[in-house]
């Protein structure tokens, strides 16, 4: 039997999802915690990977098991296993060829500032704290020129290598609530670094380093140095992932 | 001079306010970043003492210093030398005998729980988790019986004694958003563990385990056995101070 899970983490202790041999990872906490509930080791397949320090509101993995355990049962025993700062949410049996990864559609990722003169004790792991005033106009001009079919290889790190480049962003604007703005990006698919970068150049744009009238050039060159800095990734949710 | 400062701070990596010899306490913190700013330790006395967990929203302390610093400056300076998770918000310099926990008229606390079937990455910290439904018309049944003036002696803990246990709860109500339960308590003076017993005897009440008519025989009869349990500490959070 397939087992689809969903979890939601804070990312601030962990080395992101996938493991890796130095640094503890939110996948590793989680092959653990089935395997107390199991009594075998697992491999668990994650929808997508993320970096060190970002957080998931919602995180879909599979894993395989001959052991029926009612949905419900799962996700509690889970629960009693896993550290404080991961949750089970969710758990489904899918069909055996349902892939966590291939399967998805799409995601919403969530950015969040703080943009206020002082930061916070209760937010300063969960947000990127930006004391001088942004200007949302400008970077929601910005944003909006990131939506539409691109080869986003201008927004993405050389730290890894994909075949195809081309994604389709659906939604790409930022709010203001009070102190704080949130970046909202949907796409079918994101390449490394890719909310971060556009969120980094979305701040240069306010700052008046890069005119949002040169996003279309920074897509068409294909030239990571033309895009503005990768945002730190403390601000950075996984917020859903749609199948 | 002396100095008034406002600061927050998330509790739970210190054995609260307080300086103490085993443990590493907020005071002890802002002493040391007192230090590295004016190049001499410098006693803080606080508003109040808060326990290991519980956090502040606001919290003034104040401090006596020959070195005059403009206000925006000592904030500045400060955050530059605290940790992520201790914030200065504001600096007043006030009369010589003005005096941080004295000259307070009173405080409001806020108490967060977490009510729904699982917890939160987010939370856990920062929430008591209650998975069982709880019943928020009998919960402020329970609070409004707390409004008034009350020798609150059966709402605290014995380890600490104070010769006045007489005090006046203006505001005491639970409210609900979404799945959390904030109750707010205010109030001229605290007893010790004071909120932290009365939200334990609310959710008690809700529980069916104490009757919120019982609360007045609580009240008059001074014994700590009859109220509730001593909520968990990192619900807790010290949120206005009244001067």
């Amino acid at each position: 039997m397939r087992a689809l899970l969903k979890i939601a983490y804070l990312g601030t202790a962990y080395h992101g999802w996938q493991v890796q041999p130095n640094g503890v990872t939110v996948q590793e906490k989680l092959q653990d915690a089935l395997e107390a509930v199991y009594k075998e080791r697992l491999g668990v397949t994650g929808c997508s990977r993320t970096d060190a320090g970002v957080h998931a509101r919602e995180f879909y993995c599979h894993f395989d098991t001959d052991i029926a355990i009612p949905e419900n049962g799962v996700v509690a025993a889970l629960n009693a296993k896993l550290p404080d700062d991961i949750t089970a949410l969710e758990c489904k049996y899918v069909d055996d060829d349902f892939h966590a990864r291939y399967n998805s559609k799409g995601k919403n990722y969530v950015y969040r500032i703080l943009n206020g003169l002082i930061s916070s004790p209760f937010d300063f792991d969960r947000v990127w704290h930006i004391s001088r005033p942004l200007d949302l106009e400008k970077m929601n001009d910005c944003l909006s020129r990131i939506i539409g079919t691109h080869d986003f290889v201008s927004f993405s790190s050389s730290a890894r290598t994909v075949e195809d480049t081309v994604r389709t962003v659906s939604e790409c604007k930022a709010c203001r609530h009070g102190d704080y703005i949130e970046i909202s990006v949907t796409a079918n698919g994101f390449l490394y670094n890719m909310v971060r970068i556009i969120v980094g150049t979305a701040v240069e744009a306010s700052d008046g380093r890069i005119s949002p009238s040169a996003i279309d050039t920074i897509l068409s060159s294909g030239d990571r140095s033309l895009a503005g800095i990768t945002a730190p990734p403390q601000g950075l949710y996984l917020n859903k992932v749609f199948y």
